[in-house]
C-alpha cells in the first residue's frame, strides 16, 4: 500500500475513522455497516465507502465491515503499528499536562523526557519522564531515536529551538508556540494554535447573533 | 460587514493574517505591500490581495497595506473587538494548563472560573481563578454571561457535560475531549483533537521515510 494512492482528503478523515472503530472495538462490535457508520460519524454511507474501500475493507452485502480489519489496516495507513520516541521542550503547565496525559503512550507516542532552560527545574520528575537540560538535548536526541518534538515554548523562542533539534535529527515538530515554524522539507510540522482555535469561536458567536 | 460576503475559506485564513498582523504591529511597522506580507506568510500575493479586499484594505500602488486598518478590520470580523466569558469544566492537568496561559486574556477570552466533579478540589486558587462544584455551573453561567466552556474532562463525561452546559444558555464549547459533540445548531463547537494531529505526523513521518 502507496501513499500515493490514496488522497490527501482521505488521510485527513482518518485518525477520525481510526478513533470511531476504535470506540467500536472497545465496545466490541465486530463488524458495522456503512450506513450504521455513516449513522454514528455523520458522514455519508457513500464517502465511507469511497474512503475505506482505499483499505481494502471492501463491505460485503449482509456482512459490512470487520472493525478489527479497518482498525489494523488504518493503524498501519497512520504508522501507528510502530512506536515514536518523543521530548517536550518547555517543562511550563501545558508541558507538563502532555507529559502526564497517559493516552498519548497507549497509542505509542512515548514521552521519553522533558527538556527546560530553566535549570531549576532539571531533575524534576514527572509521573517516569525527568526534566533535563536544554545543553542535553543533543545528545538525548540522538542517542533515544527520538523522532518528534513538542514545543511547548514562548513563540520569541520557537524559532530557533526548530531549528537547532532538526540539526539533532529530529523528523517531527508537534508545534504549540503561537507561531509558523519555516523548516527543511524532511521535517513534518503540525501545529496547534490554540488562540486561532479561539477566533475561530470567537468568529462564529458573532456571527450567529447576526443571523 | 456581514459575514455573508466572505467566503468560509478566507474565514478559516483569518486568525494566520491577525497573528501577522499583529506582528508587524509589534515590530512597529505600520505598512507593508502584499509582496512583502506575501514573503512573510508563504501565501500568493494574489491571494492576500483577494483575502484582504474583504475588508476594504486596498493596498495602494507605493504605499500597500495600512497594518493597524486591517488588523482592527479583521479583529471585528472575528469578534474579537468584544470580550468574551469563558469557563473551563475539568481542572486536571490539560485544564489548569489553559488557566495558566495569560494570552488568551491578552486576546479578551477572559477565563471566569473552574469547575471539576472532583469536590477536593473545589476553593482551590489558580492564579486569580477560583475551581467551583459542578453543582454551580448552572448559576455561574446564567449569572457571569458566560459564552464559551472550554472542555478538559474525559471523552466519557464530554457528552452530557456538552449537552447540559448548552441547556444553561452556552454557545460555544471548545472542545479537548477525544470525542465529537453532537450540539444543536446554534452551538458552535471547536475541536482540539490532540491525539489526531499526533496521528497527522506519525502518518507525515512513515511515510516520508518511504519516499
Amino acid at each position: 500500500m502507496s501513499k500515493k494512492e490514496i488522497s490527501s482528503a482521505v488521510i485527513k478523515r482518518l485518525p477520525r475513522y481510526y478513533r470511531y472503530l476504535g470506540e467500536l472495538l472497545e465496545d466490541g462490535i465486530e463488524r458495522i455497516s456503512s450506513n450504521e457508520l455513516s449513522e454514528k460519524m455523520r458522514v455519508t454511507a457513500s464517502q465511507i465507502r469511497q474512503d475505506l474501500n482505499n483499505f481494502g475493507g471492501f463491505g460485503q452485502q449482509g456482512y459490512g465491515y470487520n472493525v478489527r480489519y479497518l482498525y489494523d489496516e488504518i493503524a498501519k495507513i497512520l504508522g501507528m503499528d510502530k512506536k515514536h520516541n518523543m521530548i517536550i521542550i518547555g517543562a511550563g503547565n501545558l508541558g507538563l499536562a502532555i507529559a502526564k496525559y497517559s493516552n498519548f503512550g497507549k497509542r505509542g507516542f512515548i514521552i521519553k523526557a522533558l527538556f527546560d532552560k530553566d535549570e531549576s527545574l532539571v531533575g524534576k520528575e514527572v509521573g517516569d519522564i525527568t526534566v533535563h537540560s536544554m545543553s542535553e538535548l543533543s545528545e538525548f536526541i540522538k542517542n533515544n531515536d527520538i523522532e518528534i518534538a513538542a514545543l511547548t515554548i514562548p513563540k520569541g523562542d520557537a524559532t530557533r529551538i526548530a531549528d537547532e533539534v532538526v540539526t539533532y535529527g529530529i523528523r517531527a515538530i508537534w508545534n504549540f508556540a503561537h507561531t509558523d515554524l519555516r523548516l527543511p522539507e524532511h521535517v513534518t510540522v503540525e501545529n496547534v494554535h490554540l488562540s486561532d482555535s479561539l477566533m475561530q469561536l470567537s468568529y462564529n458567536i458573532k456571527w450567529q447573533e447576526k443571523e
